[in-house]
């Protein structure tokens, strides 16, 4: 906690890959190096948020927006007796599976707790943000939010605390983004109310050894467990080129492929940052040789969530923002 | 792998708690200190699987017996060039939900493998003792044949061989058995073939957590991660006085409790066995109360899966059969 009485702050908050594979609604890992800017300064207004502008997006500002929503939360959270003005920043494309609207509202939340003397640690604003992502996507999910303030792999508790897996591998995420949108509110529609108990039950073995390989530090045994029975089948034939690309990816030797959040973006997991590089390569070119347009990137997940930036861009040293 | 050609062997194989919780079809534990035993012996007539008879049960050798269709699956993975004659000692009350049938299968396979010099490792019998499974309840589970094969706690894995969880937590188990028996069968058919997605996705999350706590060692983290929304909702009322035994163990300390296997047994995690041995206690009670006869016990979790013993009951040196 600091002393000092920040006036205005700037902070990033990475992109996410959610629904890691098997883990719907339960698993989501942080990206490095690609995210979203909030910067905030104090109000005289106990509890209000405004947004400003939208920069990097064609997008108007509205009170509904993820950073809005995720500040006010915040700003309660931490009983501040002032208010902020945001301007957001936007370094991720709406609607392209990469955690969008919840690495604004990480953004904003952290942005607030930092001016308020950072009173509370990052895992304390995942309520008030999956409640913003409620208004995003009609349901308050936190497999976004949860990484984007903590990093790393992070894995929703129902009954707890999200934890941070603690693993010493060093992977690497491939991603390409075919040029269409998924609205995350349809791409939920797509997934029913019931299914069947068998994909329930891979889905929970596939789970937790994926969760058991991370914990053990076994990137072999992580091969395979990016199985998921019960997003993945329904959501695919959404995305263009979801099978070439996942083919290409497990091709080149990704441990494993699938759709990041509610798509379009595919993600691959890969051994190491270099292999992700390989595998980005594969990916795009098999959708190049369809004709699908798209972007593409490599990048290790982020070992750190939300945290203050200065002017460069660069990390301000701030212990409390690492979880 | 021995040299020398056994003519017998004696084999004790432990009692297990399927389902353990959210882990549906997927996590097991063996129970230390009761199980069944299989005498075995060589006869010249490769590949056949004869059971002489039966002792401590009232019930009759039967060709469809578990024991009978795991030596003679484990006689065919060890392509063997004998049979085996075999006397089943059941140490275990059938429909108890600790694995019973799935503890004589494994038995069995081990004595065969025993026989043949040990050529495979104790993982490799999972596979024909969840098809002598499928022969007693109808369906190939193997959350008891894979924790009485490989002892402790097993997570049965869809792509690969089943993984004994690695964990310093010397956790002990509370068991009361209500004097009913619950067919797994028909258990298993109060198990819809769909189910609500909240209910997958609770499920899911807990077991990612239990796995991750135990590869952890912190049994704090467990507590709660016994939560189970697919079999014990609908199974409880099957059981008598399930709820009250429940609430009585939580009330004592367990980290969490719910139903083994298909009932009607009910267990309770603890953090030692000295916990436990209080937790039965409770639970005990709690049934005395309101006057539903049962038998009670606690155990440490098996370190040892199924395994040679001799004359007294004792093990045999025996390397390979500890995963």
């Amino acid at each position: 906690m600091s002393n000092d009485t920040l006036e205005r702050v700037r902070v990033f908050a990475p992109a996410t890959v959610g629904n890691v594979g098997p883990g719907y609604d339960v698993l989501g890992l942080a990206i490095d190096g690609v995210g979203d800017i909030v910067h905030a300064h104090r109000i005289d207004e106990p509890g209000a948020a405004r947004l400003l502008r939208i920069e990097g997006a064609d997008m108007q500002p509205a009170d509904d927006n993820t950073a809005v929503v995720g500040a006010r939360g915040a700003l309660a959270l931490c009983k501040a007796d002032f208010g902020v003005e945001l301007v957001l920043e936007k370094g991720l494309p709406i609607g392209s599976g990469l955690g969008s609207s919840g690495a604004s509202a990480a953004a904003a939340a952290m942005a607030v707790n930092l001016l308020a003397g950072s009173p509370l640690p990052p895992d304390a604003f995942v309520g008030v943000c999956a409640e913003a992502e409620r208004v995003a996507s009609g349901a308050p999910h936190a497999d976004n939010v949860a990484p984007a303030l903590l990093g790393g792999v992070v894995l929703l508790t129902p009954h707890g605390r999200p934890i941070r897996i603690h693993s010493e591998l060093e992977l690497g995420v491939a991603l390409v983004t075919p040029a269409q949108r998924v609205e995350t509110r349809y791409a939920r529609e797509t997934i029913p109310a019931s299914i069947p108990l068998v994909e329930a039950i891979s889905n929970n073995a596939m789970l937790a050894t994926l969760v058991y390989a991370l914990a053990t530090n076994n990137a072999e045994l992580l091969r395979g467990t990016i199985t998921d029975r019960i997003a993945e089948p329904r959501r695919a034939p959404l995305i263009k080129g979801f099978a070439e690309a996942k083919q290409a990816a497990l091709d080149a030797g990704a441990l494993g492929a699938s759709i990041s959040g509610s798509g379009p973006t595919i993600f691959a997991l890969c051994n190491d940052v270099a292999k992700a590089d390989a595998v980005q390569k594969a990916m795009s070119e098999a959708l190049h040789e369809i004709n699908i347009a798209h972007v593409h990137r490599a990048s290790p997940v982020a070992k750190r969530g939300a945290h203050a930036i200065d002017d460069d861009g660069k990390p301000l040293h701030q212990p409390e923002a690492s979880a």
